[in-house]
């Protein structure tokens, strides 16, 4: 992610990228060249050497606490990828920083800043299917290696995948009390399993007043990359579907073949531009911005009732 | 269904239908003039003149124990409809009743005679996507008037609806050890709420050693009768999706409009005729019936559970 | 195809089927004892025998003029497979036949019954699309053993595939002045080069007032029966599209598996029995058959037309 | 186009661009400014005062020779709009004056550069359907203002909108003896009419071994941009479809909205990228263009072929 949000913000007129951080040297030095800019292994040289507007953290999640902090109390604004911390109580601690130090935070959830998923708000907020009622979130990754640059622990499915399905689900339907029901197995690699994780769950949510959400993740898919929508209202549906890379077909016998669903770095190519773009005008305009740590901590609440649920088997309720 | 079954069993050559039973007498002439056969309103009646090998239920749910009971002790064959008595108790009962009068007895979970259905049990016995690992089962229903019919209870949606999704789930995965948690809304129609039942529900089950199932059944479809199923499996997936009436698109600006969707009457003609068919065979070859009451005794404990699980709001482990 | 109508006819309940007439006396005897009926190898015998108010010709179109002729001659309304005779001048003849006998006729172009086709002839006559410009007729087989069943011939393609297609066009734009370019080649198959006939065909034609047609046939489909249609009107677009005999799909790596695009006896199985459930209404209630002997003349002048095109390379004007 | 090519050369860094040239004083100003280079209303001027490597030439097609023609003289390499010139006579030229002068020239047939059809032409080479037997290429427009940014003369749509299908079929297929047969209407728009030229014509062509091609094109589509191909091989079919801006549906009743069609700026948004790049790195590197001159001469000799079949109402040979 940080290469995705560096060449990106390489490529933005008002940005001056001053620095890459790394504690991997070379690393730090491959990416610094690319872009033409100074590598460091620590995040304070780069703050004390440039005085930067803005740092953006893409490090394991259980840096984001004190790098967010350093950051605020340089007066730095924050652009960092998601979760934004490992739990409610450090997000707890990283609200407090920011608003603390009066700086920006914007946390990548990135599915936010889709065409098609905004398409999907437009159309709900639009009235075009009446209030919501009922609906299913999937996500679905391409059968990775497990583990690679992700620690693995209970639950942090959640974190991880899900979160996404979370944060789409407080944008769509809002934030108020709910109950939520997660279960989940690690079917096919062992190292989940061996770290009381899983690839696969389902999580039921009912807000107390509707809609009804279940949310479909599962790290399995071995037909590709699958994230969809769909909005049950009570005058139609809005669905949201993949989108291939291109639109090649071969026909052969009773078998289709297609373009390759969009793996994430191209299906939410978009999405990762514009959520930067919309970050640095938030600090440039003094906006706020969008999903903001206030979000952020919400969508971890959720995330915390799904592992608490998955953990001791019973729904939780979140208010 | 009465009808569809009456209409489709007078077309089959091994079959003379003997009466039709309604306690409505009009209701019963009116069929019985199209058949060309005798109108009764009292089974016992039917039975008496008629010594009939098999006795096809359509009645309201309350009165199928009964009747079941008088049919088995005049050793009279079953074809009932879903579902077979209303609880797992009085299933309890049938069973012995059937088993003890050695009749056969066949539940009308006409979903399984589907041949999309048949296709994906099929592809899924085949091993086409490996072992199953997520399954969704949808099943919305096109807003009809609430209670025409029907006798509204709470958790009757389960009774009445999900039955097919929880018949089609231990056909496809098996009944063991399973733990459940339902959640369901009246968010449309008033009847539901005041009779302390649903329109809209989700009920997340989570076979101990796999899969994890999420069912999403609504009253509320506004775009048409919707029966879809997806099964994520570790080398693919399967996918049953809906079908249209005919294949004709109009594509004006951005919009296509396409066929209906098929209402159940045409969606399940072909299982329907399938699901009679087979039964008659299987009284005439003395062969099991399939599905059959142990079946749709399984069936019933899933539905009491989550009809419980709704109730009482914790999940439930069903066994 | 004989055995289709039969089969469909056998279950109408004002139809009695009185004889199967073929010259290949086992194959008479196996449908007949089928129906349960008498076999002949003489149309004149069954003629003499039952003096029948209908015959069904499904003969190869050379014996098509002579048994009409026959069974008008002898007050008898004929049903006969397409194409009607195998040019202009025998339907000529044929209409001559049918109206100096005051007979009906009735020619089996089936796509005019089925039901997709039927609703987009519907969506053009009301207007949907407003005024048609450009017409897309496809027609595909699935790569038979050429030769089985038909007499091979020069241009062979149009009297015996593209004759449904000019039969569509005729239904749904009218009989009048157009301009028609054929031209094909035998790509695949040796059997129709050597007969001077073509595998694969496109045929331009244009209304004099509009729209402009093309109809693109071919025998060599690898991956299904493939039937379809377009229409671009003033305001919007129709299409036809194939069916499959389930929808059920099963996702593998890129590729989806769906089930077989239906093949003309499960594609039409519909339209078979519609067509002649038409014809015995219409000899019943003595009205019009459709599509009758005028319609059929004209289709045979625009396949024969094409015939001429094809061979001698220049475009043919049809009035 | 010259809008769309300025601003995909001003984000490529071996790119600098030194002037604007139009007529048209306002406009030339207006997009210089936006680059923030000089403005001009004379080509020779640019040249005079900057010796460019390039030109970039996106005039009305009249304009093509003499600007090529003072490029080239003037040792410039041209990426000149499609069509290269008004006819074949002018393009016999053009190759003259870029082969005497060594220059190298590309022409914008940007449909060669989309990846999907640069997938099916892959697939085909790839032999994944064998021999191509037949073709479909569609290109509808969405019902422009006619006239507007286009002379308007007899047959004008195939040197317009056409020409991009020639230019795919020589691609895909080759340029070798083929006959070809164009008819065409000015069924909606009336200024087609009073210019002679067409708002819809199919051209159906044969190359003499193979295979048969029918191109669609109309400018009267009401459902939005439509640009489709079918290749029909011995073993398969490839198709390239439409692509929808974003993947929102909205099911609402009978009737599913989706996102529009791309239009033009949008569909080939990377295309029109990526052939100014290749274009860039053919000079840079001294490597061929594609496609060039000689492409461009032979599509220009079909497009001949088409405007005077239609005219004569008579098939044209091309070799």
């Amino acid at each position: 992610m940080g290469r995705i949000h560096s060449m990106n913000l390489s490529k933005m007129k008002d940005v001056e990228i001053v620095g890459i951080v790394d504690m991997d040297v070379d690393r730090a030095k491959n990416l610094a060249q690319t872009l033409g800019v100074q590598p460091y292994t620590e995040f304070s040289s780069v703050i004390k050497s440039n005085k930067p507007d803005v740092a953006i953290i893409t490090t394991s999640t259980q840096s984001h606490l004190p790098l967010i902090r350093e950051a605020a109390e340089n007066g730095i604004h924050v652009f960092v990828e998601k979760p934004m911390g490992i739990d409610s109580k450090e997000n707890e601690e990283i609200v407090r920083a920011v608003e603390r130090n009066r700086v920006k935070l914007q946390v990548g959830f990135q599915r936010l800043y889709d065409e098609s998923f905004i398409k999907a708000k437009e159309a709900l907020e639009g009235g075009e299917v009446g209030r919501p009622l009922l609906a299913e979130l999937i996500s679905r990754d391409p059968s990775p290696q497990p583990g690679i640059g992700t620690i693995l622990y209970p639950g942090a499915i959640y974190d991880d995948m899900a979160i996404h399905d979370f944060a789409t689900m407080l944008w769509m339907f809002g934030f108020r009390r709910m109950r939520l029901y997660a279960s989940g197995s690690a079917f096919v690699f062992k190292e989940y399993k061996e770290a009381g994780d899983f690839d696969t769950s389902l999580v039921n949510v009912k807000y107390e007043d509707g809609p009804l959400v279940n949310i479909d993740v599962s790290r399995c898919s071995r037909y590709g990359y699958d994230i969809r929508a769909e909005i049950l209202g009570e005058n139609g549906m809005i669905r949201v579907e993949n989108r291939t890379e291109y639109e090649t077909l071969v026909f052969r016998g009773n078998q289709i073949s297609h373009a390759p669903y969009e793996w994430f770095e191209v299906r939410f190519r978009d999405a990762y531009r514009r959520e930067v773009e919309a970050f640095v005008n938030s600090v440039i305009r003094d906006e706020r911005t969008f999903p903001d740590h206030v979000f952020a901590y919400n969508v971890g609440r959720v995330a915390d009732a799904a592992k608490r649920s998955a953990s001791i088997g019973e729904p939780v309720t979140v208010e």
